[in-house]
Order: C-alpha cells, then sequence, then structure tokens
C-alpha cells in the first residue's frame, strides 16, 4: 500500500458537507468517485483533516487515502510522470468546478491526515454595513444589520485561549471529549464593511468555530459585555444566548502538521488522548 | 434637482452587463428600477463613470443621477433619517443580494460620474496552476493551463504605459478617439496559482482592458517575447494573436475624482477632449 496526501480545497454552496450520506451530493463521495475513476477501482475510503458541516468552504483541507502499490503504479499510464503527479493531474480532469485537488504526494511515514495534524485553522467573514459588502463574495460572507466594534471583540476573544472544555460551544456527542486548545482567535476589519476572524485550534468540537463567532458577535455588537462569552464558557453547558452562525461565512484555511520525524509520534498521542 | 452620486459593486455573472438592453437583466436597469420605486416616478437615467460588459464585476463603479427635489426631500418619509441615508437603505432593501448600492450622497457642485472622473482602475485574475486555484472565487477568477512568469510580464507590461493609441486594443468605434493614458499596467503573484493584475488609465476603450491582458498573457508563457505588446500597440491595428480574455476574471475597482474644486472644470475638459 503506498499512502497518499492530498490537499484540497472547494467551494461549500452545492456540497452537504463533507461527510458521505446517502442520496446527498458530498465532498468526500465527490472525491472518493474521482479515485475510483482513475484508479479504476473501488471508491477508496478517505480520512480527512477538518471535516465541514453543510455549505462551509475550505482552501487548505487535507486528507489521506491508502491505494494498493500496483493501482499507484500503473497511475501515469504511457506518460513519463511520476503517478503523484499523474494523479493530480487526472483527478483536476474529472472533478467538477467547485473542488480542486491542489496537490498530491506520497505521504510521509507515519503520515495521518487526521491524527497527525497539530492545529486547524478556520477564517469567517462578516459583513457589518447593511449596504456595504462585495457582492462577488457574498456566497462566502455573512450580513449583519449592526455594525461591530472589532476592538471590543478582540478583547472578549482573548479570555477564551487556551486548553478549556468547550462543551458550552459544542454539540454534545456522546463519550466525546470537548477539551480543546484555543490557540488564536481575533478579529480584524480587512476594510470598510468586512470583518474577518481567524479562530486556530488544535482539534474543533462540532459546530464550536460557528458557535464561538456566534458568542462574540453580540459582544461586537454591543447587546452583550466582553466578559460575557467567557462566563458562557465556565458555564459549561450551551446558552440560549449564543447563536450558531450560517455555515456559508466559514472556511477551513489550513491544517498544520509537524515535521516528518514527528508525525507518528504525534499520530499516537491523539489517539491516545481521544480514547 | 439634486445630483446623486452613488457608489456601487456588483457580481457581474447574472448580469448582460451594466448598459440596459431590451429584454435583459442589466445593472442599469435594475439600478434604475429601484430608484423608480423609492422615489414612486419613472425610472430616472443614470450616468455610470465605467460601463462594463455582460460578466465583469464591479466593487467600486459609481454613477449619478438627477432627482427632483421635491422627491429627493420625500425620502425619509417619516423617518428622521438625511435624504441620502434613507435613499441607501431602502435601495439595499429592493435591489436583489448581487448587486450593493455602497453608498449614496449628494454630489458636490460640478460632479459628473463620467466626465469628472480622473482615472479608472481594473483588476484581473488568473489562475496559472491547473489543479491549483481556489473554488470559493472560481465565478472571478480565469483559468490557464500553463504557468506565468509574472517578471518577464511586468517588464513587458512597462513600455506600454503613458499617453498612446490604443487602437490595436480596442473595440473600433466610428469617430471615437482610441488614445488614452495607461498610468498603471501590473501582474503581481498574489499566491501560489495565483497572479492579479492591476490597469489603470484615465479612460478605456471598449475591451481594452480584457485585450491587453490577452496580449500578456503569451508573453508570461513564452510563447511571445517582452518587446511584442509594444509591437501589436505600435502597428495601430487588432492583432489576431492577442485574446480578448474572458469577461469574468475582470473587476472595476474604483473611479478616482479629483477633489470637489477641480470637478467641474476636469468634466468640461474631458468633455472637450471627446469632441
Amino acid at each position: 500500500m503506498v499512502r497518499v496526501r492530498m490537499d484540497l480545497a472547494y467551494d461549500g454552496t452545492g456540497f452537504s458537507g463533507w461527510a458521505a450520506q446517502p442520496g446527498r451530493r458530498t465532498v468526500e463521495q465527490t472525491v472518493q468517485s474521482a479515485w475510483g475513476t482513475i484508479l479504476r477501482a473501488p471508491r477508496p475510503t478517505l480520512t480527512v483533516g477538518g471535516r465541514t458541516d453543510a455549505g462551509v468552504h475550505a482552501r487548505g483541507s487535507v486528507a489521506h487515502l491508502d491505494v494498493p502499490t500496483e493501482q499507484w503504479q500503473a497511475l501515469p499510464g504511457r506518460s513519463n510522470r511520476a503517478p503523484a503527479e499523474a494523479a493530480t493531474r487526472r483527478l483536476g480532469g474529472i472533478l467538477p468546478d467547485d473542488v480542486a485537488v491542489r496537490g498530491v504526494q506520497e505521504a510521509p511515514a507515519g503520515f495521518d491526515a487526521r491524527f497527525s495534524a497539530l492545529r486547524r485553522r478556520y477564517s469567517y467573514r462578516l459583513q457589518d454595513r447593511a449596504q456595504g459588502g462585495d457582492p462577488v463574495r457574498r456566497h462566502e460572507t455573512v450580513r449583519l444589520t449592526r455594525p461591530l466594534d472589532v476592538e471590543r471583540m478582540n478583547e472578549a476573544a482573548m479570555h477564551l485561549l487556551g486548553l478549556q472544555d468547550f462543551a458550552a460551544f459544542c454539540r454534545r456527542r456522546e463519550g466525546a471529549s470537548t477539551t480543546r486548545t484555543l490557540l488564536r482567535y481575533q478579529f480584524a476589519r480587512e476594510q470598510d464593511g468586512l470583518v474577518v476572524a481567524t479562530v486556530e485550534a488544535d482539534a474543533f468540537c462540532h459546530s464550536m468555530v460557528r458557535a464561538l463567532i456566534g458568542a462574540l458577535v453580540p459582544v461586537g455588537q454591543g447587546a452583550r459585555e466582553p466578559h460575557w462569552p467567557l462566563q458562557v464558557l465556565t458555564s459549561g453547558t450551551r446558552n440560549p444566548g449564543v447563536t450558531v452562525m450560517p455555515a456559508h461565512g466559514l472556511c477551513l484555511e489550513e491544517i498544520v502538521y509537524p515535521p516528518e520525524a514527528e508525525l507518528a509520534a504525534r499520530a499516537a498521542r491523539t489517539r491516545a488522548r481521544r480514547d
């Protein structure tokens, strides 16, 4: 078997999220089908570093798959290309316009797209002037009716950083830990009417980014005090004052992995902690 | 009459360009209709600083219209708002998602959206890695199959700057001058696989930006020498080697006007030169 790393980007608008679901168009199934076609084999299993919900975009997603050596070596056909390059090109010819495989490579030893990851970075785009904004990018921007005070939001966001139990911001899943390390949570006014949030953590539980943004928007609009999001966090339970924000403002920007020598150790550590 | 300046942005995808055409969805008619609705009057005439073709986007378009004083003063209705603010809000409530009125204001004396303009700035987005690019922004990015050498393109673009007859890059129109001042023509690699061109001139003739990009792409791909675009320019006739590039990569980013005191003089000068 050859373990293959694949970097990909997609417009989430036309997908019911990453994870395969019967009867729905999903990124996972779309990419699996393309691999099945170029390998002339049944759809392979994909492991992704960041599962995204319906409507969420990705510019820096990473997945892996294991390909039987014989199928891998058959990829170039009669061309002189290396199998990874042949795969990249052939996937590009098959995939629809809303998914792009940015690169395919033989993964270094110990690589696991999910468990080797050190951290994930998301962005969230907010338009805070009713008549402002960029209609060309409306598919990736959420429109608010009241302006945001970015400084006030950053003051509040800072208090959420670090190793914490994010149960208040997670959709609960039986037996799963909700403890995460929030490494970065910042808002920046990129232009008049546009605020972009950057959220980075070792990992995220379900709906966590969208709930974190939903906890900070009322602070930025003056409806809540800057210490309120921390109060919600420490309460440990979901708060009806926190809106889970719409999916289309969210984009998975990057998944960061350690240097090659540390990949296997990192994966072992992550697995141990999750069990 | 009150002369009104309106700043607007639109996603060109769903429009047959700016200019009203019977039976087509155009930005001009869409915005005119919205004004007609809020003024409770027939559609007003709009004068725009940058007419765009079908599929071309705008983030910084500017238009003006003349509104009878009585209609203008009736805009706030029973609210305390100024007429300009009332107009902005009410247009925002009526216009479809792919057009945004960024602002409405009473224009300073002598203002003419078309003739007072000092210069126009456009961007053009090129993706030059087959599998690269950002699927979320594919509606505003043109995909090339061969990589671009940005340094080579900038060397060639530099020679086109200045006051020149751009007949070789314009769709000919009887009696119209094709002499323009090209103020800026630069390519920048914004990220791996993405090159963004900036083109700025006092004014542009029809299809000029798209032809200018089309003259530089073969230089960037190594198919033409850097002195070739200047040869085309000096030939004074359209060259079959120059492709008019697709509309959807193009965006009108900004129209720049002089300080208030110079608006009327600038308009008079521009009009005199065009006649």
